[in-house]
């Protein structure tokens, strides 16, 4: 009785949920498998990591903005689950939501795709637009932790600690990756939390940790 | 009047560091300059990123620990005082102390010197040696995070919270230079904090916050 019950709980959630991602008009967009043959430098992004907010009004392409999320938080070894950035006790409780012009999504990353969550342009949730003089950069990389993946740990200041620790490994995989390809960001800390609450639907146990202004690096700034 | 004071008091402090320093009897280590030549690629590092322990018993070699170091929390940015990895309000509040079987020594980016902290094998006070079957790692560096950085930010659990993001970055810094280059690490939030405190005379704002055991991956290991 108990399974059927959380059978169909299960089923009328999913129903649910596949009639609020129709109701969306916003369809997920799939990514491309990372290119690991990209040529790129290591040492170079570690000589070419600065902070920036100068960025071209140009939307990534595909493949950049795919290999940059599996760079920030992909999956490097599927068959053990495991992935580009570590987690305390492997909880793997950073998503990346990711704000373009047409939406906001929920990067995937078992899925590869990006999965709609608002439909509509919600960047001024993530950086405020006085903040955005140097032009509005056609991406924002959300970085939000979910607390409660830390299961075995009750005690919330550890929680949060670790969870920013979790939030500045996956910036930190943006920040270089950006560094290495051409493209400019900076992590912020600040953000809208209660209008990010309310756009994404978080629960109370999701923190917006950081956030990352990603776009290709002005012309002018290249170095 | 009071610039004369506070010269003199800076002047002695210099000289009860410097008599400190000899008492040691444990030379500083000059390091090399980055190797911005290596021909390592970003996208690899990436792919590899694992955490292991899985680590020769061989000392790495003073370029490859001079550039893992620089990785880090490097200075990549000399006529600008910036570096490797961001920090919020740029309060470059992670220190790296560097535990070797000799001693522990504090990582100065600026100078490019790792200076001497305390003669003698304190790795224990770092990973618990019934953490070690894998082998001593002959490298281990701990993550000091000084909160009284944050001269702006007053409130504790914020500044706890933005030190642990700066930890976090500089501890990806850490394993993708090592995924990249052939050394193992992973990193660790637990460590013996107040034998740490003792040994590397941290003051109360000094948070040792996060660890990672490095060197050669075990040839077995290797990819």
């Amino acid at each position: 009785m108990k399974t059927s019950t959380v059978t169909a709980t299960a089923l009328a959630a999913a129903m649910l949920q596949s009639a609020c991602a129709q109701d969306l008009d916003l369809a997920p967009i799939e990514l491309k498998a990372p290119d690991l043959a990209r040529s790129e430098s290591l040492m170079q992004a570690f000589a070419k990591r600065a902070s920036s907010l100068s960025v071209e009004d140009k939307m990534l392409s595909l493949q950049d903005l795919s290999d940059l999320l599996w760079a920030g938080n992909g999956v490097n070894r599927p068959e053990e689950k495991k992935r580009t950035a570590p987690s305390a006790v492997n909880a793997q409780d950073v998503d990346i939501y990711v704000f373009l012009a047409e939406g906001a999504y929920l990067y995937d990353a078992f899925g590869n795709v990006l999965k709609p969550v608002a439909k509509g342009d919600f960047r001024d949730a993530v950086i405020a637009p006085s903040r955005m003089n140097a032009g509005t950069p056609p991406v924002l990389l959300m970085l939000v932790c979910d607390v409660s993946r830390f299961t075995m740990i009750k005690d919330e200041a550890t929680r949060v600690r670790l969870a920013a620790m979790d939030a500045g490994i996956v910036s930190q995989n943006i920040a270089l990756f950006c560094a290495g390809t051409g493209m400019a960001t900076r992590p912020r800390a600040s953000n809208n939390a209660e209008k990010l609450k309310e756009v994404l639907k978080l629960s109370d146990t999701q923190i917006p940790m950081l956030n990352h202004p990603v776009g290709y690096e002005k012309a002018a700034d290249a170095k």
